[in-house]
Parts: structure tokens; sequence; C-alpha cells
């Protein structure tokens, strides 16, 4: 038995119906050290703790019939990266990396027939990769630009959210893809770099100092042909104006939505069927029985070049509440982690 | 020559942008009764006449890209049927019905070689038909239903603004492909009844006087796999709640929108996020080379019954206004047709 303490990160209290979350919703609690694992289990020690918009969806009271919502009371979960300490299944050794859905603990017992996700990862990759951009953002990236952009070489392509773990993905896929011109926005310079250099988008908007309206008519004189939605609101309201006729929009989140304070009305949706436009909302879980496929291809990108990694990473198990508010503040240059 | 009167309807002005479009758009003009026709060209004399609610986006100033605007001080067109009084073209003879996209005069010289959409129709079906439920309406049903909205015998429908022309079409066509269930929104009593006898919905809803989210709760407990959207705004808005994942909604029309008093912020948007739906804008003209083939089906199921005529008569040319006014406030029933 180990003499190292142990914690977990609980779900508190739901936020109130009409406020924005706050550090309230998390609790820090100490938590007794899992005992030696039975056959068929695992002990891991958490590495990295990947923190994601959609969660906040999951903290909403009754809420959502599509995402499983967090338990009060109960730890937080979602893409976290372990090592095993110690192992009962034949599978894992001592000082395996792996990647699963799992608790926010800093010590937990897994059973392997209870998360049949979990997966072993390479020793030669930082694990923490494999929660951003060889990870959930990147295979949010590449299955819907596969499916639904019908990308060319002559398209045209703008993200918001360009410098966030998804808006990165998107910039360098679709340059693996290839793309006439991909452009993005963000809310500061420093971004905006991130977003050219890392993301390797062709150009970048700031939104905040600069109109969205008269820079995409500068940027897409000819309008869009897709347009990569991480933000709703008026973004959107904005974007359907320049959008090409027969133009996609993949619905990627609505990261400004999220909040209830954020709640904004788009007025111009007649121009989806002026324009001949089509929407698709995605869940890249949808496409969890081809993870394997992408995944190949995406550490061979790595490997290339192609694909360079992105990530904030915050340190300390206690920098969650921090990492997940920040989220929503746009603290996060791609994607946002804890090092345990 | 004849000594017949000829009178055309023109463009008088564009309606003021911040203003709902009114009679003083519309202008009646006795014009010469036109020459006999050169070699190629033929001599109509308009039967019936189609008012539709897209109409209303050609009347802008500068407009959309998409809508061919209408010229100021020139006469409106759009789907008109004819018979031809005299011809100077081998394929016609006096006495043959047409349709085609003609101006709105009584009398009109057509050269054939700049009106290649002219057909032909049989005489065993009355004309105005192919205005209606067997024509543009009807293939504005047809195309988006077997392309986007993945019909299977346990589909359920929502269909917005059920007894207009495309609305009614709908109906009936689901029930030649076969649905589970097929309810529609309208605002009277006796819109209800013509939804569920001519356009065979299982049920309809009247907006005005039920509240459209208690009532959508009660049709579809499961919720809505397909919506058809003829109205988009605050409708939209409350179907979005009661969409299933996965669900499907075809973008028709914002009749609600196409007046700038009609401007309605949609807020729930980031449901087409977390329900992975998709939305379909479409212009039935994409298809153009598919209509004969659609065309066919739509005359065999009119023989079989499957499909049967909705259409609202005004008697007159001088009824063009009030026939395209009424359009937005409602007072049609199936396809608003101008018997000339």
């Amino acid at each position: 038995m180990s003499t190292e303490k142990n914690f977990e990160w609980a779900f508190a209290k739901h936020p109130a119906p009409n406020a924005d979350v706050d550090e309230q919703v998390f609790s820090l609690r100490e938590i007794e050290y899992p005992t030696a694992p039975s056959e068929g289990q695992v002990l891991l020690r958490a590495t990295y703790i990947s923190v994601d918009p959609y969660m906040r969806i999951r903290m909403n009271d009754g809420g959502d019939s599509y995402f499983q919502p967090f338990e009060v009371n109960k730890a937080f979960n979602g893409g976290v990266t372990a090592e095993v300490v110690a192992s009962n299944a034949p599978e894992y050794q001592p000082g395996d990396k792996v990647i699963g859905f799992l608790s926010w603990k800093k010590f937990q017992l897994v059973s392997l027939n209870e998360h049949k996700e979990l997966l072993k990862l390479p020793n030669d990759i930082t694990s923490s990769y494999f929660l951003g951009s060889l990870g959930m953002p990147a295979l949010s990236a590449y299955f819907p630009l596969t499916e639904y952009a019908q990308l060319t070489p002559e398209s045209t392509v703008f993200v918001s959210g360009a410098s966030g773990a998804v808006g990165l993905s998107v910039g360098q896929l679709s340059k693996v893809f290839g793309v006439k011109k991909i452009v993005g926005s963000a809310s500061s310079a420093e971004k905006l770099k991130l977003a050219k250099e890392v993301g390797r988008y062709d150009d970048a908007i700031n939104y905040r100092t600069e109109d969205l309206d008269k820079a995409l008519s500068q940027q897409f004189p000819d309008g869009i042909d897709v347009y990569w939605d991480n933000v709703g609101g008026s973004t959107l309201e904005t974007v359907l104006k320049h959008m090409r006729n027969k133009g996609r929009i993949i619905c990627c989140g609505a990261i400004s939505q999220y909040n209830p304070s954020g709640e904004y009305g788009v007025k111009n949706l007649f121009l989806i069927v002026s324009k001949r436009l089509s929407l698709h909302g995605f869940i890249v879980s949808d496409w969890a029985d081809r993870y394997p496929e992408a995944n190949k291809k995406l550490v061979q990108w790595y490997y290339d070049g192609k694909i360079v990694p992105h990530e904030t990473v915050l340190e300390g198990f206690e920098s969650v509440p921090k990492a997940f508010l920040g989220l929503f503040k746009g603290d996060n240059q791609g994607k946002m982690i804890i090092k345990v």
C-alpha cells in the first residue's frame, strides 16, 4: 500500500439556471487511496487531464438528452491520460501509458471490462498530445472535414475560434487535405500568431479589434465555401452573409452560447434557403468505430511534421477549475491540459 | 391583328428598406398587342399565373445574389401557363397548352430559343395543376424528401405551413414514400382540415390557438426526425427543442422572415451541435435536369389518386396584387393561382 494521498475533483452543484459557471461547481476532496487491483483491473495514476467546452453542457440540471450529465457529488470524468501503477491484467504492465474516459482522480482503479475505450499509448510521443493534436480535437476536425466539408483545392475556408484545440487541428488538417485559402479568427495578437504558425492558417482576424464583416469581405471577396463554426451566435450571423451558394457549415461548437448569458438570436437564417447552405452538427463519438483508422493517419502526419502539437498546460491537479473556467475567458491557446 | 387589348403587371418600385411589401409595388399597364410571331416564335395567351413567396426576395433592391431580382419598370415574371394563339415554329400549334417562365402579360411573344424551359402540357389535366400539385411546389417537395430527409417507415415528420402549396405536397409525397407519422401546422380550422383531407396529414396543429411547444410534446413524445420548415423564425426555435438526435431539417422557406418586420433571432442553435442535426437549404432549380424524371412520377401518382390538386384560384388578371399580398397574410389554401 502506498502512503501517497489521493484526491478527486467532484461536481459540487449545478450552476444556477441563468448564471454562468463559476468555481463553486468544483469541489476538491481527499479520498482513499485505491486497494490493490483485482483480476481484470489496473491501478492508474493520472498524468494529464483534458478540460473541454462541451463539459459545460454536462453540468446542466436535467440538461441535454445527448451528453451524459455530470452527477452531483461524484467525480467529474473525461479524457485523461495515465500511467499503470499496478496491474492484475495480462495486457498491462506497470509503467504502461494509457488514455481513457476516466475520473478526475489522482489515483483510480479501473476495471477493463467497464473501460473498453482504454488504449495503450506509444512511449515515444508525449501522452498529452493524445488529448490534443493527436486526440479528440484532431478527430473532431478529421471526420467532419472528410464527411461534410467537400474540400477541394479551390475551397475557401473560414474558422472561428482558430486558436482553440479544434481550430488548430482544423487548420493543420485542411492544409493536409489541400484548400485554396484558410483564414481563422481569434481574440488576441498572440492567438493570431499561433493560428498562423501552428495552425498553418494563411491569415487570421482579430475579432476584438477588427470589424469581422469588413475583414471577411477583404479576405474572401468571392465568399466562403466552408465555415467551421466553433462559436455560434453573432459570429455565425456575420459569416452567413459571406457564404457562397451551396456552402457547408460545420457546427462544431457554440462556446459563446453554452453559458446562458451568451444566448444570441441569429436573425438571418433565411440565407440558408436562398444560398442553399447545409449545416451539420456532429459529435465525434458518432465515428468511434473509425477512430483506429483516423488515429493511424494522425500519428503518421505527426511523424511527417504535418501535425504540430498545440497545448496550454496548467501545472498541478489543483488547477482544474482555473483551466476549465479559462476556456470561456479565452485563456487557452490550443488544447487546455492539466498536468497532474 | 387582334382588336383585343393587352395588359401587363410591371414592377413599379422597390419596397422601402424596412417596410413590408404593399400594393404600390404593382403597376397595371396597358401595352401593345404583340405583332405576328417571327420564325421560331409563338404568340401566347396567359391562362394561369403563379405567385410565390420567394418573389418577395426578388423585389429587394440590389437584393440577394441568388434570385434574379425583378427590374423596376419591367413586367414581373414567373411560372405561367398559356395557350398558343399563333405559332411560327413547327413544334407548336394554335390551341397547344404550355407552361414556362413567362412575363405577367395577357399576351406575349416568346422566342423558343430564349425559353428552352417552355413545355407542352397534356390536354386531359387542368393546366393550373402544373403550377401547383404537379408543378414547382410538388418538385420542391420531391427532391429534398428524396435527397435529404432519409425517410423510413419509422420516421416522424413535422411540417410548418402545412396548408400552403409546398406543405400539401410534402404531406402527399411523404405518404407516397411512407412514414410513421406526419403532423403539420397552420393558422385556421379550415386550413387544418385541408392539411388532413388534401395533404393527407395524420394530424394538424393550429399555431394561433394552440401552444406549439406543448402540442409538439403531445404529438411527438419521442421527438421529430424530419422537420420541413416553411416559416423559419420562432417556429424553428420551438421545433429545435423537439428534434431527435441526428434529425434532418429541410429549410424550404422562411415566409415569416421575408418581410423585414418579421426578422426573429433564433437563440437555441447550439442544439444543432448537441443533437447532431443537419439543415439543408435548397432551391428546386438545382435539380432542373431531373425535372422530367420527377414530372413523370408526379403525373403517375396523380392518375393513381395519390396526388390530389390543391389550389386557391383568384379570378382575373387584375387580382395579381391581392393574390401576392395574400400569401403573406395566410389567405391561400394550397397553391395561390390567378386565372387570367
